[in-house]
């Protein structure tokens, strides 16, 4: 549903209607002015042809020295999205289940029944903390289980794992010889320090997604990576020869000078979020709707006892503000996520819309 | 091997080595400039967000024009060849076969088997003037058949199909409820007039994958569409939506732009195409190699009797010249593809040493 109603907000809004869009997790900050620039410098020095699948080796090192791995280790990808799909569609094709915590990112659960893999979703609650139970995760897994999949922070709930709860995950991975896809898109710029899948010593081929989207406001450049084992860096090298073959070489070239001047720039990201979170709690908090404190950008995902949120998602639209039903990240109809990814003052009429329809 | 060739002259240009790279068909010829300033003014007011999956309105309407159909039948790829994986995964991942005439561009051949589709191989031959025996093509039916793929120009040999030809393949899908891929890449610049298969009144759910990369210079923009039924368009659309999710805008936009000045930029882009197949076709002709003239841009398909390719493709490498073996391309040992995608003089010495080589 999440598509649906995004596609609906387009129409609406083509139609010249002003929609506030609080439904998806792209920021309403525009991409900082150095890196359109190093785009627009790459392209008129003609980088503006086919290039390597694995993507270009000065971003790759560069990379690889980030997360202290090989560049061996890295693959870039158009968007931590395709990471996601390819890594998925290379483990899964083959047949076997996938366990994925909810409420979940909704691709997660697109891309298995796409691939025809079975899902099997292991219910996080928010009287828990968002954590995961280790003892249900452990009785998910059988012979059949190829893959756990992490956001970590978690879209749509903006929480980090406890540490003790991901050392949890991993060992049970590693004891049952189980890849985890861990999802860390949000994790650079999350308020609070978020433990890498990469930071375990026994990787047992563990796999980390993620992206500039979200940390440099280039979600339009459709830019991410992948950090993997050689072997599977490999076989998405040869999935991109024969899919999207490359991301523009003048794209990874602005990605890599967003890399240099990162502080400066996700500093300055992560503390309007950081605002708008406070904000956002304050006014939710207010009308007694019951969530966890944002640990990381974008979303809240309150919850209203008793509330439809798929009905009260479409009737948001029509009053103007574009919202995320629950339903969308798993079994939360008494939910909704909202994106504070719109400039503060148009956040506030919205959450004002928002708690006047409750 | 195309793959690897390329990785390899890679790798050897990043050694300090110069190759002349004339394995791909990607030209050498800069971007015109003023798709690199409508990307760049594009970026600047803000065309960095997330987007439809469908691609944008205003420029599937643009080639909805130009192609006589509905917006609702285009769709806005990365690349021509997401068209062709996207088409082939959707209308094969259920199982089935893919009839593919040969030579082939590779990935065809490459995605079948990634998908676990069954290939069936219909060899074409120089004698017969690269043209499909339509006798073979119906024997090679039967009821698991799905789809038969058209590469019209064709790589590697640069032929266009005969109308009547054309006609007879057409015809025989249609009876048989078989779809048609038809991958018009080299279309807009061949140099003889190619009948495109949305010429045919019943399309029996044909299906047209292009791109800009080939008219444009734009190979490295990773831009291409597909025109086919609403149907398919919608399922490709839902399969970009958790893949690749949506070409940058500002790539779009200067797609858009190019279609604009379409007349001038691409007879340009022919005139020098043509030259230096006329250069090509004097110098190999001069050597007794074998081959058909090309009637479209970049590639020539020579024979020689006796060789091995790709040993040849091999040793050539290291003598500073990349050329595609035959065997890239199906059972054709005894050919290799050169593509006229250097400036005149590089090919001029890069045809030298081949014929040397010889």
């Amino acid at each position: 549903m999440l598509y649906e109603i995004n596609e609906k907000a387009l129409k609406l809004e083509a139609q010249g209607k002003k929609i506030i869009r609080l439904n998806l997790g792209d920021p309403d900050l525009a991409t900082p002015d150095v890196i359109i620039e190093a785009a627009y410098d790459s392209m008129k020095r003609g980088k503006t042809k086919y290039s390597s699948s694995y993507g270009e080796l000065p971003l790759r090192e560069k990379l690889a020295k980030i997360h202290r791995v090989s560049a061996d280790n890295v693959v870039i990808t158009p968007g931590s999205k395709w990471g996601v799909f390819s890594t998925m569609y290379l483990l899964l094709k083959g047949g076997g289940n996938v366990i994925i915590p909810t409420p979940y990112w909704t691709a997660y659960d697109l891309i298995a029944k796409t691939i025809g893999a079975e899902t099997r979703l292991l219910k996080t609650e928010l009287e828990d903390d968002w954590q995961i139970d280790l003892g249900k995760l452990e009785d998910m897994i059988d012979a059949k289980t190829r893959m756990i999949i992490l956001n970590n922070p978690n879209n749509p709930t903006s929480k980090v794992l406890d540490n003790e709860v991901l050392d949890g995950v991993v060992d049970i991975a590693n004891q049952h010889g189980v890849t985890i896809l861990s999802d860390e898109v949000y994790g650079t710029i999350a308020f609070t320090k978020t433990k890498s899948i990469l930071e375990y010593e026994e990787r047992n081929n563990h796999v980390l997604t993620t992206g500039f989207s979200k940390t440099f406001t280039m979600t339009g450049f459709r830019i991410g990576y992948i950090v993997a084992s050689k072997e599977l860096v490999d076989k998405i090298t040869k999935l991109n020869q024969i899919t999207v073959n490359n991301v523009p070489v003048f794209i990874q070239e602005a990605a890599l000078k967003a890399l240099e001047l990162e502080k400066q720039l996700s500093t300055k990201i992560k503390n309007e979020y950081r605002e708008r979170a406070k904000m956002a709690s304050k006014k939710l908090n207010a009308v007694g709707l019951e969530f966890t404190e944002p640990q990381a950008p974008f979303y809240v995902f309150p919850r209203k006892k008793g509330l439809d949120s798929e009905k009260f998602t479409l009737e948001l639209l029509d009053k103007g503000v574009a919202v995320a039903p629950g339903t969308a990240f798993g079994d939360y109809r008494e939910h909704f996520r909202i994106s504070l990814t719109a400039p503060r003052e148009e956040i506030e009429v919205a959450l004002d819309r928002i708690c006047e329809a409750l």
